[in-house]
């Protein structure tokens, strides 16, 4: 369905008027509306493809790397594979409704905390266009109306994909102002998002460390920090070879260039010589360039050596930070001085090193003898993830669904009043 | 003990050191720490109203009224209150440790959701120097570090009780530099907290909506906001007249200078004959002035004819703005464009109106048949307030200590590797 909002302005407040009867929608409403997006992102294939191309002729125009283009690129699978997601996501439980705390106090009145929406979602983020979808599918399941600022590079790509989801609301009977995009009025529509305070009532960005340090700092509307991992595993002094070589050659690996994968390896000095040449050996088989301070260079070979920029940085690459430290004391104090709080493991035999460690990292997901890898709402077992809380109120490492809620006190009485 | 650092950030740099060890401590450490705190300020009474005589004489100089003096008035009687309600706080449960979810993964990981400090909370608030006391003990029964910024009035009494606290906690070996304040730089203190991600973890603002609004729209730190209540009662077609009136008079005249006090009577039109003469009488007969739309004043001789002012206007006193509305349609539209989102009570002998007025208002506290002032952490049984939340993030209504909590997932694994 058409937006006919000319302003940002216009287009908040009738997401804020749509979130109304969104956010009273049963479970069954709501399932329905998002597996009516579901069929018409199928049956819209063609179009979202070629408004796709657009974007992807104007990205290659622009001088965008491959790995950019790719990231932009809409296919017939990859829009089926939307598709799909959004009946994933229908078929997760309601969100909405849920009693946190019930009590009854001494002169009869019934109290209970239920959970509800927040109203309106904003998200401002880059790049990919599956965000749009998956966004405004997440909000709609909670009950939310959204409000999208996506990337620049996949205007047309969003229009599209905005339209259809607009259309199929409508389809079954959904206010179709509840998906709202304001990317066509550029840096003044994340502008006017931020400063939206009473109609938007939460601002998940996603993307760069830059845009969320941009939108942490400049928003009035509450924000859900999503972010950057500069990860660090802990090689204890008792590290089994085998689970330090596993894990850290999986956490670097695997997948270099997301957020849980680990920048910074801390090799406890007397584990040293035991367990870096065999991991170091093991992370080169996987092609990971290492990092290394003094110490680690006098045991690899190939290890370039480490500056200090390299302990603050989130390669996203297969490149890996790697310092040799006296004691758990001195590796608690570099990962204070250089985590983004985001995830931390340690690799130990001895328990009480393992739990001194748990209790002491302030990090949203702290972790023993295990891969950092698995900080993820899917693996977590959520069904879906709206992204990574770095920061701690709200909402703290993979938000699921009852994430995107707030909760609201309900009050029965039967005419008391206070003494 | 004497504060030695010099600067706001150096300040906020002990605080957040001091965190790590205060987070660690157990519920007994913590529990002896508030008691040394209350038995200290038993101890230093004299030194303490001393210094608030030197504020006092400040205020009175510089023309402060009466009712400004009296709240910022510390006697006898109120040192050993507020040292008493420290040793309240002492017998809360420990907020933290709590585990609030557990999963294991089908590899065998074994996750946990535990509450963990926030680690250094700030507070930026006005008048009372009682609120100094207040938030250092809550934010010390939750494991967190607190930076203050007062009042510039209350500076003397402020800087007093802040040296009396830290004493009390050195001697018990408690890190000292856990509570803070940053009085004496005044807005340059108030601005170095509400800059200082990273070193604060949350910002507390306690005072009137101006300041609130100020500390919301300009801190980078996360906020939660406390706050104002424009708050409103909806008198139903069917509301019985006693459950009416009582209910009104507690909600406005009880203690009118609180944000849980009624602010506006909606009366749907069929029972404005019924009901707003007895209720206005009553009103009346308590002090109270009501400004009225013309429906109101038809029935109400004394009323004073309400401004478009009044709707918006969070008295304080013993005022109180009336308008009859068509339907519970227009009560609810009303609400949507007056309120604060703080607490709403609907008055109805009808079921399905309090239910759906209970399901659509979009506030903090909703209630059918009881009285706002019920909207109280104390009322609720949370043993101390910390606040009443109006946003949605993290807290909404009455914070009790658990809301001065974060969370961490704890990770427990054998070598587990994602796949």
């Amino acid at each position: 369905m058409t937006i006919t909002a000319t302003s940002a302005q216009e287009r908040m407040t009738r997401a804020k008027e749509a979130s109304r009867s969104v956010g009273l929608l049963d479970d069954g409403a709501k399932a329905r509306a998002l597996n009516a997006i579901a069929d018409a992102l199928d049956a819209a294939t063609a179009d979202v493809v070629a408004a796709n191309a657009d974007d992807l002729a104007r990205g290659r125009d622009s001088g965008l790397s491959e790995g950019l283009l790719d990231r932009l690129r809409l296919d017939d699978a990859r829009v089926h594979a939307l598709a799909s997601a959004v009946r994933d996501v229908a078929l997760l439980p309601d969100p909405v409704g849920r009693v946190l705390d019930e009590r009854t106090l001494a002169n009869g009145v019934s109290l209970q905390k239920v959970s509800v929406p927040f109203g309106v979602v904003g998200s401002i983020y880059e790049a990919r266009p599956n965000v749009t979808v998956d966004i405004a599918a997440l909000a709609l399941r909670s009950g939310n109306a959204v409000v999208l600022r996506g990337g620049t590079a996949a205007q047309s790509s969003n229009a599209a994909l905005v339209a259809v989801m607009r259309a199929a609301l409508e389809s079954v009977g959904v206010d179709p102002e509840a998906i709202q995009t304001v990317d066509d009025f550029g840096r003044d529509g994340a502008n006017a998002l931020m400063q939206a305070r009473g109609l938007v009532d939460v601002l998940v960005p996603r993307g760069s460390a830059q845009l969320i340090e941009t939108v942490v700092t400049q928003s009035s509307v509450p924000v859900i920090e999503t972010g950057a991992g500069v990860v660090h595993i802990v090689l204890d002094a008792s590290a089994p070879l085998e689970w330090a070589e596993q894990i850290v050659v999986n956490a670097k690996a695997q997948r270099p260039s997301v957020c849980n994968a680990v920048e910074t390896v801390l090799v406890v000095r007397d584990a040293a010589d035991r367990l870096i040449p065999p991991v170091a050996a093991a992370l080169e088989s996987a092609g990971v360039t290492i990092h290394g301070d003094e110490a680690v260079r006098a045991l690899v070979a190939g290890a370039a050596p480490a500056t200090d920029d390299d302990w603050a940085t989130e390669h996203m690459s297969l490149d890996l930070s790697m310092r040799v430290v006296d004691d758990l004391d001195e590796a608690l104090a570099h990962i204070r001085r250089y985590s983004t709080h985001h995830t931390e493991s340690i690799v130990t035999a001895d328990e009480e090193n393992a739990e001194r460690f748990l209790a002491e990292v302030d990090s949203a997901v702290v972790m023993a003898n295990a891969s950092t890898r698995f900080t993820d709402g899917g693996e977590f077992g959520f069904g879906a993830e709206v992204g990574i809380s770095t920061q701690k109120l709200h909402a703290r490492g993979p938000m699921g669904l009852p994430e995107l809620t707030s909760t609201k006190w309900l009050a029965r009485g039967a005419g008391q009043i206070r003494a």
